[in-house]
């Protein structure tokens, strides 16, 4: 990682690492949206939002060097996704997407009583899309053991379809393997062969994906659970952050949006998995001194 | 009600209130076990503690009425649940056993810290018990709605159990059929139906009765899962009463111990329901003045 830019918390913010249109007081609509997650899963929301907001600048934050979220407590959970939301804020960000279920989870209430800029996070959006999906109303959920545990997904969806039967169990094998990159291969086949025939027996037509990592693994399981709608919050979070910018007058259409990406570890790795779907639009990842 | 006995809690406690054992400040083995429930439903534990530990004395109070809890704020049954607590430890009983799910997600940790006695409720053992049947590691679960939003036996399942697979569902109508006395007819059939046909086909081979209610509805429930293994709480909740007086030297092993149950409203409706299941264990039903 030395010669990959550096930035640490602890120093000046240098000029060089503040975003265009950064302010230090009030973030106008040229300010970029700050995105992070526990490692490359969030960029299938950094995805989202830059095909749904072309014009936005975005500043992407993958924590590779404390991932995986998922097993680790909610007070430490809280307190990682604190420190990258306030790397976020000195970084003059307009708005925060927490594009992390389990850091959704357990930090999105600390997070909008703490920063000084709206926060979005991906479970009510991703459980808002998949009630409006099924029509059974019998939906799956998949998640990290943090996320599971929470009952995050199962209770904004139970508010919203009191009615609903709901399947649920934890992947905890799901992000290493794609953080690993294996996200085509056969070890994940049988991992996810384990974990999804019971998903896939018990009749559910709609399955949320509660992992930002999962929809990379969209092929596998689709092709386990061919019938099944599949739901990735990314679109419907980028719709709500799109609605959230609307209304407060904060949308950019700049033509030339900065997409600026940072990796607390092993930047090398992310900049590669994020080519595979972001392409160009990637296209180099610093490395960020926390964690 | 008005010829029925009648216990005010506001006014000092008669001594013919007083259960035969009970003891002002340390309650000895032959003090009553408290029981109670949002009605009848407890009556399945008062039952199996009956049949488990024939020699003790039991005082059930049926909070009939103010049920069902099931739609109720968890601060609204809290409330409930102290002030019968309040009135068993008047009443001198040994132990509170909250023979009501509903209950015990909201309020077990609260008559634990609040009441002088030991507390014991029904969720933990019931998942215990589910766990232990379980060979798929898919585990459904019914209950009221205010159970299915505690997420209390999802997250017990899940303590003892990471990777399970749960489905689970609220079935709000079951405690008011089975409070109405409609145990076998043919409402309560077609809407069985509607609940549990999704957990039928959802492949589950372990479904937890997670409402004491819902034993009453086990021929039903039963019927339409054939191959499925039925939890009821109350066995396990039983043996966890028997280890935990006998833990304590509190076991009694009296000749001719002493059944009396009350009711908030309507006794003769539980009187009439209890024989069914209870036959002459249950005499009469007192009407208790709270609520």
């Amino acid at each position: 990682m030395s010669d990959e830019p550096r930035t640490t918390l602890s120093l000046p913010v240098a000029p060089d690492v503040r975003m265009p249109g950064a302010a230090i007081h009030a973030p106008g609509p040229d300010a970029p949206i700050g995105v992070f997650d526990s490692g490359i899963g969030g960029l299938t929301v950094a995805r989202e939002l830059m095909h749904q907001l072309p014009g936005e600048s975005i500043l992407y934050v993958g924590d590779t060097a404390r991932v995986p979220y998922g097993p680790k407590s909610p007070e430490t959970v809280r307190r990682y996704s604190r420190e990258i939301g306030d790397f976020l804020c000195e970084q003059g960000v307009k708005a925060v997407v927490i594009a992390c279920n389990t850091a959704t989870a357990h930090a999105l209430d600390t997070l909008r009583a703490a920063l000084p800029v709206p926060v979005i996070g991906v479970v009510e959006p991703g459980a808002h899309a998949a009630v409006a999906a099924s029509r059974s109303r019998h939906i799956g959920v998949i998640g990290t053991a943090g996320t599971i545990n929470s009952f995050a997904y199962e209770r904004a969806i139970r508010a919203m379809a009191p009615d609903a039967v709901i399947t649920s169990r934890a992947c905890p094998l799901f992000v290493p393997l794609v953080e690993e990159g294996w996200i085509d291969h056969e070890v994940t086949r049988l991992v996810a062969r384990d974990y999804l025939q019971p998903l896939a027996n018990a009749g559910v037509d709609t399955l949320v994906l509660g992992c930002t990592h999962y929809p990379l693994l969209k092929d596998i399981v689709g092709g386990m659970m061919p019938h099944v709608r599949l739901i990735d919050s990314a679109e419907q979070t980028a719709r709500e952050v799109r609605q959230l910018l609307s209304e407060r007058g904060l949308l950019s259409d700049a033509s030339a949006p900065t997409h600026r990406f940072y990796a607390t570890d092993a930047p090398g790795q992310m900049l590669r998995l994020g080519r595979r779907f972001l392409g160009d639009a990637i296209e180099r990842v610093e490395t960020l001194a926390i964690g």
